[in-house]
């Protein structure tokens, strides 16, 4: 999903050009075209958005939101850009209004064209789906881990569990709404909450990060590897979602990782001039580079990037640009080459 | 350099199994064979070593270093163990040992093939290795960035430039002395030094750490994708050190970087259950999976691993083997196909 989804949509491009781009754009390996055409493709990804927007939006509405922070918070969700109207974010709404929030939020880092499949009446592919199986199992160990870790602090299971649910749905799909400080957890829960920032929602949603099934793909050429270590003549095709996955989409994932990793790298060196502390750092880079939003220390879900020299500020909006684009995007954009017109 | 290249030096071995192992434990992916057997190979890489040692020691002890201590943090830096006798590391011997130490601790963490061109006049050859001139150049440029920034500490343009020079040589070998408390310097410095951690020091070198010659490789392999995602039909060849590398040795590089990182995120996840803060429990991880020795916070210079539980120093132990064989010889040895005999 994305920009460049939109832009195939509306404006009538030479099909080459399109696809190109499109491949560079679409968010992870694994967006399979639901039918023949792109402009279609996008028609059927932009409606079960809206349809999805408008159902979290009466949903919210019924449930005792005003009607205007109702759009505003689906918005919200719905684009994982986590923007809220209170300065407290998520936190003096309802109960009710958190968890339906939270669900949402979830559902929208879900790879769409498993909606799609869905509504197609396809449920046996849909639940089949290892990225989908494997995105739930993290969020929910990920969630079941911080409420048992920040249990002490609330001394409540049910406002822990509520807490927690929320705060790994909301990183992990990207989004950044936080109903409580989670600046103020204990480090166990702020590191699994840093790594749920790389790790991202599933390919085809509308969340950042790597991807979850780049992840998938990633530990199975891993597992692969150490077979071969001991058996250097064995031959294992990889299969993803069923299907086997050739050669130079397995090469890409593991260089897109390592391209991943090397910008973290160097948006970090760059951000490090700055004289905060490496935790504020580590995570402005990590919580821009992945789209989150709130990251620890200065820039927590209480504070905000103000303190950063402007310099900085304007390397932090090229690093969300990159992570949102997934890299190559702006890097083709940014080429000379891509405009000067061939003949 | 290695266990695994003594024994074959000592012990006869059936060839396959043994350069099979060989193969995998050989730090980086650039050690050539120098000489046709496998044995003579490692009988010149030790008499490098020795020489060289002993070399150190003498010139340590005309320094008017005592014999003892000469021997001692000789045998430290040669194999990049960092193992002093003091508390304070080196930080009490005079300025004249101190650069000795820094330059022999950099000398250590050049490939060792090197010095054979050297020793075989082949000098043009070994002024010509890309490996050489990215460690020397990531040395400098580490060193000149941490001088200027804990200039303002030690108002003294020879102390700043000793203190950086002597930290960036001993954390890119992953000798881990220490000739200044580096925990309390700026963030800044402290980030470059995380980094240098992971970078480590050359294939074919005692040093720990990714190794020099995967990061060129790796940047290779991300140049070359970024220029595919522009030209999708052009087709280049990755050269390092005037050779072309095949497919499967860049495929190897790039997933071994995925291996690396995702053994950094797992030991990560476990140490993060003790209870310090995430720059303790992640530069514990770091210095020991890389065979640093010193990190940051509790486990800094001035500091000890002494407050983790049991549980998280046998998991550092095992850090610190998977990293100092490269992964991969612990995973076969732990696999009981190994140790099975076929007919």
């Amino acid at each position: 999903m994305g920009v460049l989804v939109f832009i195939m949509a509306i404006i009538p491009s030479s099909p080459d050009r399109t696809m190109h781009l499109l491949r560079a754009e679409m968010p992870g390996p694994t967006v399979g075209k639901l039918v023949p055409k792109a402009k279609d493709t996008a028609k059927i990804l932009y409606l079960i958005y809206i349809v999805m927007t408008i159902l979290q939006i009466a949903i919210l509405y019924l449930g005792g939101m005003p009607l205007f922070d109702s759009i505003v918070l689906s918005f919200g969700s719905a684009g994982t850009g986590g923007f809220g109207i209170k300065a407290d974010s998520i936190a003096s709404y309802s109960v009710f209004s958190q968890w339906v929030i939270a669900v949402f939020m979830f559902l929208f880092g879900i790879n769409f064209n498993l909606f799609y499949l869905a509504i197609t009446k396809k449920f046996k592919a849909m639940l089949k789906s290892e990225e989908l199986w494997t995105y739930t199992a993290i969020s929910v160990v990920s969630a079941a881990a911080i409420a048992i870790n920040i249990y002490p602090i609330y001394k409540n299971a049910a406002v822990s569990m509520r807490f927690a649910a929320f705060q790994v749905s909301s990183i992990m799909t990207t989004t950044g709404y936080a109903t409580a400080d989670f600046n103020s957890w204990p480090d166990f829960s702020r590191g699994i909450l840093l790594i749920l920032m790389f790790i991202g929602g599933c390919a085809g949603s509308t969340a950042g990060g790597l991807k979850v099934s780049r992840i998938v793909i990633l530990e199975k050429i891993m597992k692969r590897e150490l077979r071969r270590m001991l058996h250097p003549r064995s031959v294992k095709a990889i299969r993803f979602e069923g299907k086997t996955v050739d050669s130079s989409t397995l090469n890409g994932v593991s260089i897109y990782f390592a391209i991943y990793m090397c910008c973290v790298g160097v948006l970090f060196l760059i951000i490090n001039f700055e004289p905060f502390d490496l935790i504020t750092n580590f995570t402005a880079v990590a919580t821009c580079f992945n789209n989150v939003g709130p990251g620890f220390g200065l820039v927590g879900p209480a504070g905000n990037f103000s303190a950063f020299s402007p310099l900085a500020k304007i390397v932090l909006s090229v690093a969300m640009l990159l992570g949102r684009l997934e890299i190559y995007p702006l890097i083709i954009a940014a080429t000379p080459s891509t405009w000067i017109k061939r003949k």
